[in-house]
C-alpha cells in the first residue's frame, strides 16, 4: 500500500518536491519500504500552470488534510494563517507532518508539538532551520545522550551575502543589498531578513532543541539586524583581525538556570570556523559538554536543498508510519526560562568622534569606570576635527555596556557615538 | 522499567560511557522516557581499577549479552574478535546493538546488518565514523531523499595533526610524528593511522551509507598513507595554493553504475571548505543532488567526543526499543560495485630530478603525450645537478598517469621522480 502525501503550497519548493518525490520515486520506494506518492496538492488558484498534474490541484485544503487515504501533509505556505489551522487539523485527524514553517514553528511550535503529542503522530521540520544541512535532526537525536551549552549560527544567508560583500568587495551596505538582490539572494522587500526576523524565528527554533526548554518564542529573541553596520565596521573589525557576521547566539547561562537568545551583528575573529563561511552559505557551530565543538555547513535557502530536507523528513515520517511508531518531542521539557538582554556578558567595540582636547580619553574612561566596564583597549584615528575614539570594553552585562554607551551620549567631550557593536570570540 | 545496557569493554571510551551514564541519568531518563542504566560491564580483567562499580565487572562477555535482562548492549573493545562474534550473539539473542567499531565494520559490516535485520533489532553506529561529530544518522535519514554524488573526508585525526604541523611550523615528518606522539594524538605504534588504515575503514562504512550500496569493505579502498608525503611536497602545494591533506574520497562514476573509494593524500586548493580543517579535526564533505554542498566538523577522536556519539545512539536505539521498533538498514540495495582506481579520474602533480640539458623537457613531455595524458603546467626548480622539473597534468585515468610514471622512472633524461602526488580541486 502506498504511502499517500498531501502538499500544501506549490510554489518554489512545493514544485521541487514534487518533482522530486516523480524522479526518485524508485528510490524513495525502497528507502521508506512501500512507494510514496502524492495524493493531492492545495492552492489557492487552479488557473496558474505549475508543472504539475492538474488532477492534483484542489482549492479545499481542508478536505485535503482530512482525506482518509492521506497519511502525510507537507506544508509549503509559509506564514501563521491557513498554515497552522491546517497543521492541527491534519494533525488531529491522525496525519504526521512536515513543514518548512519557521515563523510558525518559531511563534507557536508548543501548541503544534502538543497536538502531534496528543494525536501519537510525526511532526519533522528539519527544513525550517539552515535549508538542507541536517541540522535539527543531530541536535534533537545525536546530541541527545549529551548536554549543549552553546549554539552559533549563521542561519541567513541574504545578511551573509552582504556582509561578505561589505567585506571582500569594499561594497557599501546599500550596494551590497542591491546585488544580493540582483542575485535573487534577497528579496524586494528585504526586511525580515535585513532586519534578523528571520534569523530570530530560527534562533527560538534551535533554542528549544538544543536546551530542549519548549516555551521560547520569536519574541524571546533579542534582534538587531545589520543596517546599522558600516564599512567602517567593517575596516575596524578587519584591523582587529575579526570579520563582521550577523549571529544567532543560544547560550546557556554560566549558572545553568536560564537562557539567552539573541540575533545582533557580531565582530568574530578570523580564525573562528563560522567566519570562513562566505556567500550566502549558512553554518551552525554547535558547542557540547562531551562532543565538543561541531559545525554543520551547507546552504541555507533555495528551492531544490529545501526540497532535500522535505524529503529526508517525509522518508522518516513514512517509515514511523510503517513501523507503527512516532518520535515525540517536548515531552522532556526542562523548562529553562529566557534571561533578558540586559545579563548577557558580551563586550562593546565603540567608536566615538571626539574633540581632539587633553582630558577626553580620561573623561570617557572614567564614564566607563563609573558602570563597571573596564577597557580592554583603546586608540584615536583621525584628529582634529575628525579625532574618534575606538574603544574595546572588557566582558561585561549587556545592561552596563549599554548604560556607558547611553551616558557617552551627553558627555560633552564626544560629539557623536559613531558605532557600537559587540566583539566576541566565544572561548 | 528501566532500560538495561551491557557495556563490552571499560577503556578510554567504555569509563566515559559509564560516568556520562551515571552524571546524566536523570536527562536521558527524560530523553529515552525510561531510566537507562548499566547492568553489567564485559571485561578481560578483574584486577584492576576501572573507576567503576566492582560489582558490574564481569569476565563472561557472553553471558552478559545473553543475560534476559539486557536490552541494549554496547560495544567499545574494537578489533575483529570476539567482538564480532559477541556482537552477533547479542543480536541473535534480540539485544540491539551500538559499536564505535569501524574495522570491524568495514570488514564484515554485511554480515552483522543481516542478522540486526533478521532479528528485529537496531545496530548504531555513529562513533565509528568521525567520533562525535553527527554524520552517519544525517547521511542515512536527512539525505534520505536525496542522491549523494561524492564524500570527501578528513577522517583520521592524527594524519590531519601532522600534516598541518608539516605545513604550519614547516616540520619534517618524522618531527611532526614525534610531536603528535607527545600530544596523545599518535600511537606509539601509528602504522594504522599513517599508512591510512584507519581511514579506509571509515571510508568504507560511509561509500556503503551514501550509495547504499551493502557489499564494499576495507578491502575494497584503494590506500596510500602520508609516510612519503615530504617538506618538498608541503611546499610545492602551498606554490600552487594548495595543503597537503589525506582524504577518504567516495565517489560516484560518471556513468553512475559504480563507485570509487580510496585514500591517499592531496593538494587541495586552500578555498576549499575542508582546506581550512586544522590539527586533530576531522570533517566531511558531502556533494548531494539537491542538498548541494555539506560540511560536518568537530572532534574525530577522544574518549569524551567517541562516549557522547555513543550516548546519542544508546537514546535512539532505547527509545526505538520502547515504541517496540526498530530503524532497518541495508535492506536497499543499490548494489553498485567498486570500481578500480585505476578507472578513478584524477591528476598528478609529479616532481622529477632530471639532468639539465636540452630536449630533457621534450622528451619527459613525449612520456606524457604517449600515455594520453596532457600537461597543465610544467616549471623548472633549481639548476645544473639540482634540476627538477615539477609538472602537473590534466585529469586523467589514474591507470593512464600511474603508467606515465613508470615509463618515466626509465627515463634516461630523469635522474629521478622525486614525488608523485595527486592535485585535485573537486569542483
Amino acid at each position: 500500500m502506498a504511502m499517500k502525501v498531501a502538499l500544501l503550497g506549490c510554489g518554489v519548493v512545493g514544485s521541487e518536491v514534487v518533482r522530486l518525490v516523480d524522479e526518485q520515486a524508485e528510490e524513495l520506494a525502497a528507502r521508506v519500504g512501500t512507494p510514496v506518492e502524492i495524493g493531492g496538492i492545495a492552492v489557492r488558484r487552479l488557473d496558474r500552470d505549475r508543472g504539475v498534474d492538474p488532477a492534483l490541484l484542489t482549492t479545499d485544503a481542508t478536505g485535503l488534510v482530512t482525506r482518509p487515504d492521506i497519511d502525510v501533509v507537507v506544508e509549503v505556505i509559509g506564514g501563521i494563517e491557513p498554515a497552522r489551522t491546517l497543521m492541527l487539523t491534519a494533525l488531529k485527524a491522525g496525519k504526521s507532518v512536515v513543514t518548512a514553517n519557521k515563523a510558525l514553528l518559531a511563534e507557536d511550535g508548543q501548541t503544534l508539538h502538543a497536538a502531534a503529542r496528543e494525536a501519537g503522530v510525526d511532526l519533522y521540520y528539519e527544513a525550517s532551520v539552515a535549508g538542507a544541512i541536517p541540522l535539527l535532526r543531530p541536535l534533537r537525536d545525536s546530541l541527545a545522550g549529551d548536554r549543549v551549552n552553546r549554539v552559533l549560527g549563521i542561519v541567513n544567508g541574504t545578511t551573509n551575502y552582504v556582509l561578505d560583500r561589505m567585506d571582500s568587495a569594499g561594497s557599501g551596505f546599500t550596494e551590497a543589498l542591491e546585488e544580493a538582490q540582483t542575485l535573487g539572494y534577497a528579496e524586494a522587500d528585504p526586511t525580515a531578513d535585513v532586519e534578523g526576523f528571520d534569523a530570530a524565528a530560527k534562533a527560538a527554533i534551535l533554542a528549544r532543541l538544543a536546551f530542549h526548554t519548549q516555551q521560547v518564542t520569536a519574541a524571546d529573541v533579542h534582534r538587531e539586524g545589520i543596517t546599522g553596520v558600516s564599512a567602517a565596521d567593517i575596516a575596524s573589525a578587519r584591523a582587529m583581525g575579526c570579520v563582521v557576521k550577523l549571529l544567532a547566539i543560544c547560550q546557556r547561562s554560566e549558572d545553568g538556570e536560564s537562557v539567552g537568545v539573541r540575533v545582533h551583528p557580531v565582530m568574530l575573529p578570523v580564525d573562528h570556523p563560522l567566519a570562513s563561511v562566505k556567500e550566502a552559505y549558512n553554518a551552525v557551530f554547535v558547542e557540547a559538554e562531551s562532543a565538543g565543538r561541531l559545525m554543520f555547513y551547507g546552504a541555507g535557502a533555495g528551492g531544490t536543498p529545501t526540497a532535500s530536507a522535505v524529503l529526508g523528513d517525509m522518508v522518516a515520517v513514512a517509515r514511523n508510519r510503517l513501523a507503527d511508531t512516532h518520535v515525540g518531542e517536548g515531552g522532556h521539557d526542562t523548562g529553562l526560562p529566557v534571561h533578558d538582554m540586559g545579563e548577557t556578558v558580551t563586550s562593546y567595540h565603540v567608536a566615538l568622534d571626539v574633540a581632539e582636547r587633553p582630558g577626553v580619553l580620561a573623561t570617557v574612561a572614567q564614564t566607563f569606570a563609573e558602570h563597571g566596564v573596564s577597557i580592554k583597549n583603546v586608540r584615536q584615528e583621525g584628529s582634529g576635527d575628525d579625532a574618534q575614539l575606538v574603544l574595546v570594553s572588557h566582558q561585561a552585562p549587556d545592561a552596563a555596556l549599554r548604560s556607558t554607551v547611553e551616558r557617552l551620549q551627553e558627555d560633552d567631550v564626544v560629539r557623536e557615538v559613531a558605532s557600537v557593536m559587540r566583539v566576541e570570540n566565544f572561548e
